[in-house]
């Protein structure tokens, strides 16, 4: 069971575009193991450049805005690394691919940190941005899901959000819902 | 509806001992409220010192442990507030008492930051810390929620658990799940 780190990676495309999207990455010791999805941008990304930076942000739009159709978030250039990092995070890591297990469905990139820096501090635990991140993981599961399993999840989080968010979080969830409650619809018209 | 961060507060006792509680803490602009519930050893302290450091820590452990009689966790002096800091925290924000509306349940404490400092890097969320602190929170309730409800929330919190806690984060998930099996357990020997 590894400890796994929900945050913002950033590659740069074969043009130095940037790519954003947010990913679980497992710890392995001092190692990181990044596993994106066969296809994806950021596995070509990782093939082509070997390195990528992990963004911690406590701004959950950006990962909610990473699933609705937002990606175009402020970054400035890394310090080691030829690559981006979000310019509005609480800290970094830069790293560098060392080594690779082939998978059908998601390959395994070992990596290993080659910069970390600190830019604000972490203000401690706030429910409603775990329960964003809990829902923008459901939403990128909408259609493997049953729909009354997230509804029912969806009633349990919004409990949180109610409670203890800031402008930032209810934006984020409100992007989040929008998502859901068009699949739902869609959904239901392909069923007439 | 306020910004809420959940974090450990700790304050000094008339005899320096340091008291530590985890305790959600309220945004208001520029302004921080600490609302200590009636009658409560924070309340105390702050009525007394009229300081209070904001402790800002993954270790879950920490949080899980002032739940289930383990508080006693390393701490060393601030740097401006005569009181202390926990060791192993990312940031801490010291305090002072600006102004206080009491009330018969939670008096509010309102605070200004008079000092805040980094130590180490937030690494993003991890839905094992974020499901710890869900599962501390409803250990706090135990006796005011119906057990259904709580064997509910526990089942769904688990999963997050299973597939992303590293060995803190099991270890303050363990301590927590004796404290309601132990509830549960005296609450079915109370109906016999």
């Amino acid at each position: 069971m590894p400890f796994i780190r929900e945050c913002i990676v950033t590659t740069l495309r074969e043009n130095d575009d940037v790519h954003i999207a947010p990913m679980g990455i497992h710890e392995d010791g001092k190692r990181l193991i990044i596993l994106p999805f066969k296809p994806s941008t950021t596995l070509d990304n990782l093939e082509r450049q070997g390195t990528a930076t992990l963004n911690y942000t406590d701004d959950v739009r950006i990962y909610a805005g990473c699933l609705t159709g937002r990606s175009d978030w402020p970054t400035c250039s890394t310090e080691i690394i030829q690559g981006v990092r979000l310019e509005d995070c609480l800290a970094h890591t830069e790293l560098e691919v060392t080594g690779k297990v082939d998978d059908p469905v998601r390959p395994r990139y070992s990596c290993k940190t080659v910069h970390e820096a600190i830019h604000a501090p972490f203000h401690g635990y706030n429910r409603a941005q775990s329960a964003v991140i809990e829902l923008a993981i459901l939403v990128s599961r909408l259609h493997m899901l049953p729909q009354a399993r997230v509804h029912q999840e969806i009633e349990y989080l919004r409990t949180s959000v109610d409670k203890t968010a800031g402008p930032r979080e209810q934006e984020a969830w409100d992007w989040l819902m929008t998502k859901v409650d068009s699949f739902q619809t869609s959904k239901k018209e392909s069923r007439r």
